[in-house]
């Protein structure tokens, strides 16, 4: 159980032959309410999938009713076609529940360009079954989302009369997404739109926005808050957020551990920065430098691609004064070799480099995934 | 024969033991006059090695006499005793030349953190044997720049009366640059140091400035251009200009034809932008898209890929208007599929990637290359 998990919610997970491997890959979340308050944060991508278009649209007024989600095409770049696709769709819902079909959200994952009349119909076709099969003790919904992912990935909170249910796929961040990451997460708080809003944006601030796997973002990405209200408790909006947060970490780790290819998570951790931005940038271009990202794969702790990544940065530091350590090991003191690098040992799968920039107090970590020949070849032979 | 070419120059390649290979490490190029102008443009990285930081305050008057050259270690974030190694060097060189140490460019390539007593005695031990081997008609500097270069990289040009002679080592790009990337060109024109500045301007902007072989910038780039003026010709500007830009595209070529571990070189050219800043920011956000870097290793024209990395841009554009050709078959027309993907033979090392923007009338190419298991295992494996 995932999105179930919180009172006043059902959810289902079927099989439309989307994807050729004939698992789920049309799942369904319906909020019963009394509530139904939600909030949603999508790509920044410009280039913005046909269902990404639609869903800004439903969540302005902060009301969803269900949302749907399809793995087997991204429906993205399929022009007017494919937006009607996901107009109908949203229809085909609300008819079955009774809802309207402007609060209804869909969400796609895929091949980009996929998204033709074949494509329409499996989806249309199979909208009755999946509603069939809405059930309020559901595990189907958090496989039929999946793509390239291994494992399904959820998260629960039990709060005090209250608890919050979520679900992801894909393997990388919102902004930029690595592959398409979708979201689910589900509370009975009694909450309003504007809340979870406030709520959603903070926690994924400092989770998703901070995993950077691959450095490309995704056109497809959403994440989807909804409230059913149906526990009558009102928590503390501070607790509530904290909870999500770590609702929202969990995911995000488990995003990064299952990242295509990846032999390492590196969590780079940038201290002592002017300000939380500085800290970020710096992280970022650590996090994307393919150099970097090869060494760790070769258990390398080559300290010197750090520091050449941070300096293609503006951020405030001098590069002679930055300390920069690997699991533990302080492998360069104010910009010159310190201890040996034999000392560093980069077998386990968790890597953590400090970044010491001595410029201020600011702090911030980004997780990424190490460059492998298998990612090479997992994106080189299968078109995603 | 490369920098010996035009007349008014020695040079020379000898083994310092730097690299463990037995191979020579350390070239030395003499400008013997009458003129010793010369300009330089170096790495954008803010952590800037120290025969760059030594290098800069060289070329401030414009005069250069010689310019001394080793592989086998960087000498970055090596300290203040790197940069007097750097210094050492310079005077080492100018003592036996009988010239200034203010004169004397220096430039290394290597591992970073690598520049101690043994790197600097190795280096200064050999001045005298680099400057007994100094000859008008040399072919060792060439070799003894190269690290993880497969082959030298030399161009030369033929002008009315006066000629262009050049070498290069490297598998990237100037600013940001793959893995250090030297360049010294050498001619016998009769201009100032403004003039050559001028002109290597111009020349690099649209040649290294637009090869991105892999997004990551090197502590150590720097090239370097040097007029004798034995000729005693006085050519026509903007034809040194033209002839200067030819020798470096050419030289950039060769750079990403030998670029690390790769099996692709992919022109990206953007056309119809708004103006040539777009152009260039369209093409280098597609040039650094792992995953269409992937996808060309496997021979798959993934244009969903291209269309999402131009979708991460500020570039004036309509998402829903892009037209997007490989290899002369247009698989995307206006944001959507038109020809099958079948028709598009990747097999071929050159891939031309060519993108309509429908924005404007300006157009800029960025060179790159895939992303291979090769890159990412000789990345891993060998510390550079």
């Amino acid at each position: 159980m995932s999105v179930t998990v919180p009172s006043g919610f059902r959810a289902s997970g079927v099989v439309a032959n989307l994807k050729s491997t004939g698992k789920p890959d049309l799942a369904l979340v319906q909020n019963l309410g009394p509530r139904h308050s939600a909030a949603a944060v999508f790509t920044g991508n410009r280039a913005k999938a046909n269902p990404i278009i639609w869903s800004e649209r439903v969540i302005a007024d902060g009301v969803v009713s269900a949302i749907i989600l399809n793995s087997g095409g991204a429906n993205c770049f399929t022009g007017s076609f494919g937006f009607q696709t996901t107009h109908q769709t949203a229809e085909a819902v609300a008819d079955a529940l009774g809802v309207s079909a402007g609060d209804v959200l869909v969400c796609s994952t895929g091949l980009i360009g996929v998204g033709d009349q074949e494509f329409r119909d499996k989806i249309i076709n199979n909208v009755p079954a999946a509603v069939e099969a809405l059930s309020e003790d559901d595990d189907s919904a958090q496989l039929a989302i999946l793509t390239t992912d291994s494992v399904a990935k959820t998260a629960t909170y039990a709060g005090d009369g209250w608890s919050i249910g979520a679900m992801a796929k894909g393997a990388g961040m919102l902004a930029p997404g690595l592959a398409t990451m979708l979201v689910v997460i589900t509370t009975d708080a009694d909450l309003s739109s504007v809340e979870l809003n406030h709520a959603l944006r903070e926690a994924t601030r400092l989770s998703f926005d901070r995993l950077d796997s691959d450095g490309c973002m995704s056109t497809n990405d959403q994440v989807t808050l909804m409230a059913s209200g149906a526990s009558e408790v009102i928590p503390v909006l501070a607790d509530f957020i904290e909870a999500l947060k770590s609702v929202c970490s969990d995911l995000a780790r488990q995003l990064q551990g299952d990242a295509e290819g990846s032999s390492h998570d590196i969590d780079i951790e940038v201290i002592h920065a002017k300000d939380e931005h500085d800290a970020e940038v710096v992280g970022r271009s650590v996090a994307r430098n393919n150099l970097f990202k090869a060494a760790i794969y070769g258990n390398d702790p080559n300290w010197g691609r750090v520091l050449a990544a941070i300096g293609t940065t503006d951020a405030t530091f001098d590069p002679y004064a930055v300390d920069v350590s690997m699991n533990g090991v302080r492998v360069c003191h104010a910009g010159e070799p310190d201890q040996p690098r034999e000392m560093v040992d980069l077998t386990p799968r968790h890597v953590s480099v400090l970044i010491d920039l001595k410029s201020g107090d600011a702090t911030a970590t980004i997780r990424t995934n190490d460059l492998t020949k298998e990612y090479v070849h997992e994106n080189s032979a299968y078109s995603s």
